[in-house]
């Protein structure tokens, strides 16, 4: 594969200009491409420059406002509710997420509910910098249908990520941000793209039986992780982001969708917890201890580590040639 | 198998009489019997009359206080902070359940802390009674370590369940109530005393092998469900229910328990959310409309479905004799 190396900035200004040369407005495209570059600087390049053509395509196709500036109401204590005004999330985050910080430090747990926004991006970026206010975060969303509930091989949710993270002092925090389906939509596309063969258990074909091949799996079904268990949880995603949020289920949203390839619009629910409120002086000592001892097991890795130590190297990235290009030709 | 037919009647009068007798005042023995008697009701056997003795067990070792009135504060609006003063869990959450309730009804979400206390019966009656007030419920506790963190076969994790109750009109609500190992300890402890074979990847034998025997895997450990992901589940769950409640994570909980058998003194936190509130009108429709969806595929089940429609049978339990006998024993 052939791969150019690019800075942290030159990722970002070719992110930035890109998105305003495709109709963003100045908020959204700094928002985006802080987000997409926050990906490349930790590795996760699924969520990465992967994914701007698609925001592009997005906003070309009509579905999503570039320049949109999202609506917060937070007339009760605990509750943000969030209009993302069609959007996309990064910068309604960027405006949202200081309120529900703010909020939960006040009243020790609070609510976001966003929705009329289009999710494009992980959802690490938003319960990390609740962690980073002294706050534990949990955060989901759900998406078009790609994965069938257990006992069945007919797509009805969508990869419904759930993401958690747990503040720590003067360390980066202890973060998840899962997918619901044994791998995520994302990382199949990188397989397919890529030429990689899929661990068992990941999907069905068209024809509902097993595949390793990403290509047949694109075209037929993801299976959750763990069985009915991982289906439970996905099906609590659709409800609280959904439902919860006032925003579109997976199957919804695959009905109003354009299908222009992106993202449908959808909720987020977020939920922000203060230890300093609910438990007190104590807890730091208490969890470091913890995560102390389970870093002692041999074998294990703290969900978010690879992350945090990709983060560590300040230097070029290396981006895949063909995806630059295409970049590139969307500006022109 | 011997077995001896009982009505709930006659379940909640053994279990009443028999814990007034192990040392419980009326409130915590009448408390724990119904828990008892809705655990045998439903069908969860693992939870009915199989933890009698262990509740008589753990009074008579001096580990738990069978008079316990538990100690609620509730002075900021949306953080219901509970002691249970060293008693069983039953008691202590019928008192503070109205409390969380009716906290999230005036805040929109609301968490409860429940700390010294002793956790010997499901969580889905908890949740299920906050989706009973029209409200969300999500709660999970901690155990003694059971399960080794993906990667290791070292038990560091509790079988860590985690419940969610979403309410629905008029409908016993959509609830899950699951171990975040791959079987929870108290199937394991049916299958060893019924002989049953483990399903692949319940866990591995004293040897550090995958083993399908349920007496080698409980001198052994248990998985967790899903990989990677489940035990990151399992992380959140002692994070949320120990750092976040001031209680002991797993491993503490280990090191200070007097090993009388039972559940050691673990936290407990709830957290319940109105959509009322949070979206307002509307969501009993559109959550409605998603479950009809998603029961109308082939081979679905919805979670909490088979325990309800085992409720709706008013007749007769078949019990374990030999079960009886030792409980009939603990009164003599």
């Amino acid at each position: 594969m052939s791969v150019e190396n690019l800075t942290l900035a030159e990722i970002e200004t070719l992110a930035k200009q890109t998105l305003l040369a495709g109709g963003c407005d100045e908020n959204n495209a700094a928002a985006i491409a802080d987000t997409v570059t926050r990906a490349e600087r930790d590795g996760s390049t699924s969520h990465g420059l992967f994914r701007l053509p698609g925001y592009v395509k997005s906003m070309r196709s009509g579905k999503v406002d570039g320049k949109a500036t999202p609506v917060i109401d937070n007339k009760m204590a605990a509750i943000v509710a969030v209009d993302g005004q069609g959007g996309y999330a990064p910068y309604t985050l960027q405006c949202a997420l200081p309120v529900l910080a703010k909020a939960a430090q006040n009243t020790g747990i609070a609510v976001m509910r966003l929705h009329n926004s289009y999710h494009f991006a992980a959802l690490w970026p938003e319960v990390e910098y609740l962690a980073e206010q002294n706050l534990v975060g949990l955060a989901c969303t759900c998406f078009k249908p790609s994965v069938a509930p257990a006992g069945t091989s007919t797509a009805f949710f969508g990869t419904n990520p759930l993401a958690f993270a747990w503040p720590r002092p003067d360390k980066t925090p202890v973060v998840f941000d899962m997918a619901t389906s044994r791998l995520a939509k994302g990382d199949v596309m990188l397989a397919a793209r890529e030429g990689h063969d899929l661990p068992d258990g990941t999907g069905l074909g068209p024809d509902g039986q097993p595949s390793n091949d990403p290509h047949e799996v694109l075209k037929g079904v993801l299976l959750p992780f763990g069985g009915y268990k991982g289906s439970a949880i996905s099906m609590m995603v659709e409800l609280l982001s959904s439902a919860l949020t006032g925003d579109q289920f997976s199957y919804e949203a695959e009905a109003q969708d354009n299908n222009d390839g992106g993202p449908a619009r959808g909720g987020e629910l977020i939920i922000a917890m203060s230890p300093d409120l609910i438990v007190g002086d104590g807890w730091r000592a208490h969890s470091e201890g913890f995560i102390a001892e389970l870093s002692s097991l041999e074998g294990v890795r703290l969900p978010g580590e690879r992350r945090h130590k990709n983060r560590q190297d300040t230097g070029t990235r290396a981006i895949n040639s063909a995806l630059l290009e295409t970049i590139r030709g969307l500006s022109g």
